[in-house]
């Protein structure tokens, strides 16, 4: 028999997840995490599920999670998708919009997973470097049919211009995804875009800022012509009913939701502060973590030094990353034992 | 702007689940749910879940579910692969195995999901249609790479000879996927197959067997070469925390699993004896549902019929299926209310 596995699946190099250590004596700072726990009313409807309404399939459209995002973010239920985590909706924007001879966009450094998705799909992909200090660059305007822009972008946490990201949708001939996973932890957002034009989708994520990393649950805001091509080539029912009740129940919590927000930005505040007077380099950052530059050490050296000492931040090697690390913003307590272990 | 919709897309005749009505007087027997709860194991694990967990991603390989379905299959973790739901896994099955200028092969009727997601990935499919009385046909050996088997088949609960099975694999030159969503109500299954040739998938599902279909969650067990090709290109998350702890639950309880099936499958009896002697034609199942050919009037009226009595069973209109019914296997009580309002 011949290899039956697809040649771009063989040669494929595929995305690494941060570290999940299982020692709890680690002080996990690697996967941008909410160091604080999910909203009480989730905790309850977890609690009073009850397991005999999982006999049946669930909603198959996430209407009453669908219908709160709508009243949230101000639009229609029409223009709202929900999917299993936001990597799934990445991917289908992928399937969805891009043919086979076509090509997606995306800027280097950003979230490593769009290349990865471009090659299991196999269809090209072409990278715009940011510029030297990872600000905004005008990306081509041709040549790719989706372009991915994450905004506050990952792993540097710095916001783009938002004049900038709606002056290229309104030129782009293709769609354009703004990957807004962390946009609740910044001042902007490109919502009222994605509501405005008709090639822009925005999405989001209850992993950060919602607490919810272990429920999978993400979302889709934009015309209703780009969302309905996303539920026609999902998975019938691709978010199940316990992730449906709870994540209802943490989107209903606005209040919780914006305490645990503006706690985190101001830890992440002071934190850059602290490491900005011990000579790090720190980018000016709108999401929840710090992308540093130790000027004394490389960042590598760094890396493996606190992960000795049990502190687990992020390293990405490579041309554009190599010199950098990013942290995770902690609870107060969780980030003055970082600092304390700082050299 | 070009509609920036791929054409497969834009073409695409989506998969239509089964109805899922709000109004709870429905006797329900379309989507072949179990009737019974999960496991009570299942609802302490989700009563003793702390949502503190869901702030961490869940483990991306599932480890302990694969540790226990290894045990319960006598077979190793690295031939096991879990999925949100076993459509995830068709789908993967599909994306990793099929070139893009490749074919997929299914019988015809079998699972109608198999040609909607050749036309969403744009590659050929080629149906095999069954003998008159949905009995095995032998598919061509050559022209696809990718062959699904549904056994026991849906809608028809019809159980393929092994023998014919096992030697279509052996000189088939791709891979096949024996999907086994409905095997645990079966006499016999594919396991044995998948663990010995190099090109055979068995996908299974905890939707009906295990009364857990709002939960999303299917495995695959075959080669490590196959499983780890689907490994490489599941989203990194694909199963949430809640669905790794409560489905091991499920799974933990193997008493109270055998004892649903068998109460099912003896009902299941009851029922298809009880229907013959009313001159129904009635399939030989080896599922949670009949296949059943009303003789004295059309299927299409007998759907219309019962669901105005608020009995709700699965009618496929079609050259294959026009004829015929499917009917989910509900409790004792629920089946001798159908057959009460059976004309």
């Amino acid at each position: 028999m011949k290899n039956p596995i697809r040649k771009s699946v063989q040669a494929l190099q595929p995305y690494v997840p941060g570290e999940q250590p299982t020692d709890p004596g680690i002080l996990k700072l690697n996967t941008n995490e909410n160091p604080y726990p999910p909203s009480s009313l989730a905790q309850s409807a977890l609690f009073e599920f009850s397991v005999e309404l999982l006999r049946k399939y669930p909603d198959p459209i996430c209407r009453e999670l669908r219908d709160a995002i709508s009243r949230i973010h101000k639009c229609a239920p029409e223009q709202v998708f929900v999917g299993n985590g936001s990597d799934e909706i990445l991917l289908l924007c992928l399937r969805a919009f891009v043919e086979r001879d076509a090509a997606i966009g995306y800027f280097e450094p950003s979230y490593s997973l769009y290349p990865v998705l471009a090659a299991i799909e196999n269809v090209r992909s072409l990278a715009t470097p940011l510029g030297p200090d990872f600000e905004w660059v005008d990306p081509p305007l041709v040549g790719t049919s989706l372009f991915f822009i994450t905004n506050p972008n990952a792993p540097t946490g710095m916001l783009y211009p938002k004049r900038k990201i709606a002056l290229f949708c309104g030129s782009y001939e293709g769609v354009v995804v703004v990957d807004e996973a962390y946009s609740d932890f910044a001042r902007e957002n490109c919502l009222d875009v994605a509501r405005n034009l008709q090639n822009v989708i925005v999405t989001r994520s209850l992993s950060k800022s919602y607490s919810l990393a272990g429920l999978r649950l993400g979302y889709a805001i934009g015309p209703p012509e780009l969302i309905s091509a996303l539920s026609k080539i999902k998975d019938s029912y691709n978010v199940d009913a316990v992730a449906q009740r709870v994540g209802l129940a943490a989107l209903q919590d606005q209040e919780y939701f914006r305490e645990v927000v503006t706690k985190t930005c101001a830890t992440r505040e002071r934190v850059a502060q602290a490491l900005r007077e011990r000579s790090y380099q720190v980018s000016p950052s709108e999401a929840n973590f710090l992308w540093i530059r130790p000027t004394h050490l490389k960042a590598e050296e760094l890396f493996r030094y606190l992960r000795e000492l049990k502190v687990l931040v992020r390293y990405f090697p490579g041309e554009f990353t190599g010199e950098y690390l990013r942290v995770s913003i902690g609870t107060d307590d969780e980030m003055d034992k970082f600092l304390a272990h700082l050299p």
